[in-house]
C-alpha cells in the first residue's frame, strides 16, 4: 500500500463525497416509491430531507476508510454507494429509536414523530399520527437502503463478502435496541449490561461493522478484519460513553437535544449503572425517584448530576474514556494499517472522544 | 409442461410444506439475533410464535405456484425458503399495520403491541411500551425475511430477476399504507383512491407479486409474467373487496377481529367512499357523525351498516367481487398457464372471495 492514498483520506474531502452521492443516491426513489415531489410523495420527501440534513457521516466515512484499508482497488462506486446506503440505515435506527426514547428533537430539529404531529392540530390524535407516520418513514429508511445496497454493483464475490456483515450488523443494532428499551425505567448497577448495550448499539454497529463492510468490499483478509476491530472496538465503547455524558452534562445549543431526555426516559447508560453500584442508600433513594420521571424538571437534574459527580460515576467514565481512546490508538501504532489510513482513524478517534456534540 | 405437476399442486400439501419450511427456517435466526431461548430472546420468541401462528400462506402458496406457472426447475430448495421470507416480510406488515390502525386483535389472539402491552402493568406506559416492542417486532420480521432472502441460495441470474421485484413489493406495500394512513379518518366518496389503495396493498402485494417472484425465479418469460398479472390484479382487488365488507358485516367468531375496528378507524374503503358517494345529504350526515369515532358502539354500527346497504354500496361491492372473480378465471382460461397451475389457483381465487374468514 502506497503513501499514494494521503490526498484521497482528506475526511472533510471524503464527508463532502459521502454527501454528494447520498444526494445523489436519494434523487430516484426504489421502484414502488412515489418520487418525492409528486402526488403521495411527503413520506419520500421527508426521508430525503431527514437523510441530507448535515450530520457527522461517520458509519460511511469508516466505511470508506476500511476499504482503503484493505488496499481500496477497483469499483469505487460500489463503495461509494454502499457506504451510502449505511446513512440510509442509520436513519432508519434513528427514527424509530427516538419514538421508542420518546425523543423530541434530533440534530436541533423536531425528531421525525413530533414533525408530523406539529401538521395536526395538537392532541392526542396528533401525537398517535406523528408515531405512525415515523413509524412508515423509519420503515421506508430500512427498505430504502436495502435497495441502495440491491443496485449497488456488487460482484458475487462481494456479495458473499459484504451481505452476512449488513446482516449481522441490522440484527446487533435492532437486540441492542431491544435491550435498550427492556432495560431503560428505573436505575439498576447493572454496569456490565448499560455495557453490552454500548457494544452492540455503538461499538459494532456504529465503528467496527462499517470498517468492516467496506474492508469486505476490498476483499480483506482476516489481519486487517482483525486490525479494524482492534481500534473499533474499544473507540466504539468510547463513543458512546460519551454520548452518555453529554446526554445529561452536555449543552444542549451544541448537542441539538435536551439534556433531560436521557434522565426522563431513564436510559440505562454506563454511567448511571456505576452511579447507582456506588451510591449511599440515600442517594440510590433520590436515584430511584427521579431518574425515569417523565416530569423530572432542571433542580432534579442538577440533584441527579450532583450524584454522578459524587460517587466519582462521571470521573469514573472519563478514565474509561481515555483508556479506551489510548487502547484505539495503540491499536493503530501496533497494526498493519497503512500510515494515511491510520491517520484518518486517529483523526475520527479523536473527534469522537473530545467532542461536545 | 406435463400434467405430471399435477400431484404436487394439491394446495394443501403445499401449505403443509410452507409451514414446515418455515418453521425450519425460523429455528435459526439470522446473525446478530439472539437466540429464541436464551437471554434476550423475547423478540426472536414473540416473532416465531407470531409467525408460525395458523395462517393461509396465500403469498407463499402463490409464490410456489409462479414458480410451477413458469415450469418450475432445478433448485427448489430455494424456491421455498424465498417463498417463506414473504410469509416473514408479512409479519412485519401486519404488525407495523396493526399499531397503526390500532387494532388489538389479529387471528384471533391479541396483536403484536397489545400482547407485549399485556406484560406491564395497565396503563399508558404499559400501551407505549407495547408499541415500542411492537415496532422492534416489525423490523425484527423485515430484517429476518430479508436475511432469509439473501440465505436462500439464489444464483446470480435469479438475485438480478428476483431482487428488484422484491424491492418494488416492499415499496409498493409501504406507499399503500401510507396512502391508508393518509386516508383513514373522515369518510369521503373518493372511490378511485380507495381502490388504489387495494390495488397496492393487495392487488399486487398480495397477489400479483409473489406469483412474480416464484415464476422469476424459474426464468419466467414475459408471456408468463402476463398472464399472472391477468389473473392477479383483478382476483387480487376482489380479495380488498371481500376483506372490506368482512371488516363490517363479518362474523368476528369467524374473522378473528372486531367487527367494529374498520368503522372506528375510519378505514378508507371502496365500500364506505361508494355509501358516501351515494348518501342522501341526512345519510351523509350520519356517516360523518359516526365512521372514524373511537367510541362507536355496536347501535352506531348498525345505523352505517344500514346506510351501506341503502346506498346500494354492500351491492355494488358484491357485483364487483363477482366481475372481478370472473375476469380473474377467464384469465386462466385464456392464457398458456398448464393444467394443475391453473386449476390451483381458481382454487385460490374462489377461497378468496367466497371465505367468511
Amino acid at each position: 500500500m502506497s503513501t499514494d492514498l494521503a490526498p484521497t483520506l482528506d475526511l472533510r474531502a471524503l464527508r463532502d463525497r459521502v454527501d454528494a452521492v447520498l444526494a445523489e443516491s436519494l434523487r430516484r426513489p426504489p421502484a414502488g416509491i412515489p418520487s418525492p415531489w409528486g402526488h403521495a410523495g411527503e413520506l419520500t420527501r421527508a426521508l430525503t430531507d431527514f437523510v441530507l440534513a448535515p450530520g457527522k457521516r461517520i458509519r460511511p466515512l469508516l466505511c470508506v476508510l476500511g476499504w482503503h484499508a484493505a488496499g481500496g482497488g477497483d469499483g469505487e462506486e460500489t463503495l461509494w454507494r454502499t457506504a451510502a446506503s449505511l446513512e440510509v440505515f442509520h436513519a432508519f435506527a434513528l427514527i424509530h429509536d427516538d419514538i421508542i426514547d420518546g425523543s423530541c428533537t434530533r440534530r436541533g430539529r423536531p425528531s421525525a414523530h413530533r414533525a408530523f404531529a406539529a401538521r395536526r392540530p395538537a392532541g392526542p390524535h396528533a401525537d398517535a399520527f406523528g408515531v405512525h407516520a415515523a413509524i412508515l418513514l423509519g420503515d421506508l429508511a430500512l427498505i430504502w437502503s436495502d435497495a441502495l445496497v440491491n443496485t449497488a454493483g456488487l460482484s458475487a464475490r462481494q456479495r458473499d463478502a459484504v451481505l452476512p456483515l449488513l446482516d449481522a450488523m441490522r440484527g446487533e443494532v435492532l437486540t441492542g435496541q431491544h435491550m435498550d428499551l427492556m432495560a431503560t425505567g428505573r436505575p439498576t448497577d447493572d454496569v456490565d449490561r448499560a455495557m453490552g448495550i454500548a457494544r452492540l448499539k455503538t461499538a459494532k454497529y456504529t465503528v467496527e461493522r462499517p470498517l468492516h463492510l467496506g474492508a469486505a468490499l476490498a476483499g480483506a483478509g482476516e489481519d486487517v478484519l482483525s486490525a479494524c476491530s482492534a481500534y473499533a472496538l474499544p473507540l466504539g465503547e468510547a463513543f458512546q460513553l460519551r454520548d452518555d455524558l453529554l446526554g445529561v452534562f452536555g449543552d444542549p445549543a451544541l448537542t441539538g437535544k435536551p439534556v433531560l431526555d436521557d434522565l426522563r426516559s431513564g436510559k440505562a447508560t454506563v454511567l448511571m449503572a456505576l452511579a447507582a453500584r456506588e451510591a449511599t442508600p440515600a442517594q440510590r433513594r433520590t436515584l430511584d425517584a427521579l431518574v425515569g420521571r417523565e416530569d423530572l424538571g432542571e433542580d432534579d437534574a442538577a440533584r441527579v448530576r450532583h450524584i454522578l459527580r459524587r460517587t466519582g460515576a462521571r470521573h469514573t467514565v472519563e478514565r474509561m474514556i481515555t483508556q479506551r481512546y489510548r487502547q484505539a490508538l495503540r491499536a493503530l501504532d501496533d497494526g498493519p494499517l497503512a500510515f494515511p489510513v491510520a491517520a484518518a482513524l486517529r483523526q475520527i478517534a479523536a473527534q469522537a472522544v473530545m467532542r461536545g456534540a
